[in-house]
């Protein structure tokens, strides 16, 4: 056993349960073995989403293999309201950024959209998908959000339920402000919250006409300065999570 | 005259009035005409933080020097509250991001403070400067914020005035919900509004103690993850404007 006590956070799929050991991937073997140097009997959190938090001793170890033994559930797994974020493609960096902060906000699905002024129209979601991964490891999530496949925004607006709310980030000042929307919308509605934010160009007035007649979207207004997308993707999440969402007491 | 008609928008230390003619530094003149590939005759805004935004064409020009003739205001300055970020050097990326993002959130004064747990000692603020003047070009605004020298967190508050407020966000989750706190206090005082957020490691116990004792100070939970220090200063300072700041309508 090693000097580290602050046990690393991994998820893996497997199922998890008392006496079980569940082997790492070659990458997170890696990770733990060789780039934070545990060692035998060092303790890891492991979550896969389903099953909680479950703390566990490294076990066998190689530089590219290692185990968990499960000891104990350190954390129930808790259920997280839907919260999906479209956004249309942006550069590499802050299109991660995104990624990375939205899930530490809570973000449940993360939802690529083609737009008319999207100017790239390939995105790696598996690369996505891993900075997900790290993020809810790292803020002591219990589920990692879901990275869609590119889609056009028409079609992902197309398919909604009674209840849903898609909030609508309105580039041209045209919406509501967004602490007046959303405290409106607090304890109103049992559906899945969406909320879209365009690309760096902004939308087409032809999609902003679109997104303003779904009968279950609202426009909302970020104020007066203009907000990159991924200031504006955060902004929108933190909006919500501290007006509606698990930031407040009561919930 | 080239066939763009955007303009760019730069900020100056000048003055400002109808018929002046303006000289930009090297690195704008190159940027303007190098990259931006702007020629003779084309619109460019500039504002300067005290006279408001006025709109001239380029006149002389050459690789390394251009000038502006103004014509015209097309914006009065607007006074903006006081909004002081306190943050701890974190690593470069982070760092910048916070800079560029608390400029388009309306931040008045970015103060670097260190703090125990803080590993670098040293912040190029000469570096953050430039980031904070291009975001403010970049999102309209009408200043550009300080960007002030490292000084320790307790020198940092040390000098108060009566009616203004510290925002402390605290990661020990021993804050009240970030909407209650600043809900209570939108509108009920006219001073200056701070806010600090620890180095990754988290303050130290001791910092945490004098932070609390401060009176004009006011602990604030932002949720139950764990937020890295960028992405809690910009959730911190998106909602003093969607709560209190000039994202309302009525402000």
């Amino acid at each position: 056993m090693s000097n580290y006590t602050t046990p690393l956070r991994l998820y893996v799929t497997s199922d998890l349960a008392v006496g079980v050991d569940v082997e790492l991937s070659t990458d997170q073997a890696r990770y733990v073995v060789q780039v934070m140097r545990r060692g035998a009997g060092d303790p890891i959190l492991l979550f896969n989403g389903r099953q909680g938090e479950w703390q566990g001793a490294l076990t066998s170890l190689s530089k590219k293999s290692a185990t968990i033994h499960l000891e104990r559930q350190t954390r129930p797994q808790e259920n997280e309201r839907e919260l999906r974020l479209l956004f249309a493609p942006i550069k590499r960096p802050a299109m991660e950024l995104i990624v990375q902060k939205a899930t530490e906000l809570g973000v449940t699905a993360l939802q690529p959209v083609i737009t008319q002024h999207t100017n790239s129209d390939r995105v790696r979601t598996d690369r996505l998908k891993t900075i997900a991964m790290e993020a809810a490891e790292q803020c002591c999530r219990m589920m990692v959000p879901d990275v869609c496949e590119l889609v056009a925004l028409s079609d992902a607006v197309s398919d909604w339920s009674e209840g849903d709310v898609l909030f609508v980030m309105d580039e041209t000042g045209g919406g509501d402000p967004v602490a007046d929307v959303m405290a409106e919308t607090a304890g109103r509605n049992a559906g899945g919250i969406s909320f879209v934010i365009g690309p760096e160009g902004g939308f087409a007035e032809t999609e902003l006409d679109l997104l303003r007649s779904l009968p279950f979207s609202k426009s909302v207004s970020l104020g007066p300065r203009i907000l990159r997308a991924d200031t504006a993707a955060l902004a929108t999440l933190t909006c919500w999570q501290a007006l509606c969402g698990d930031w407040r007491r009561d919930l």
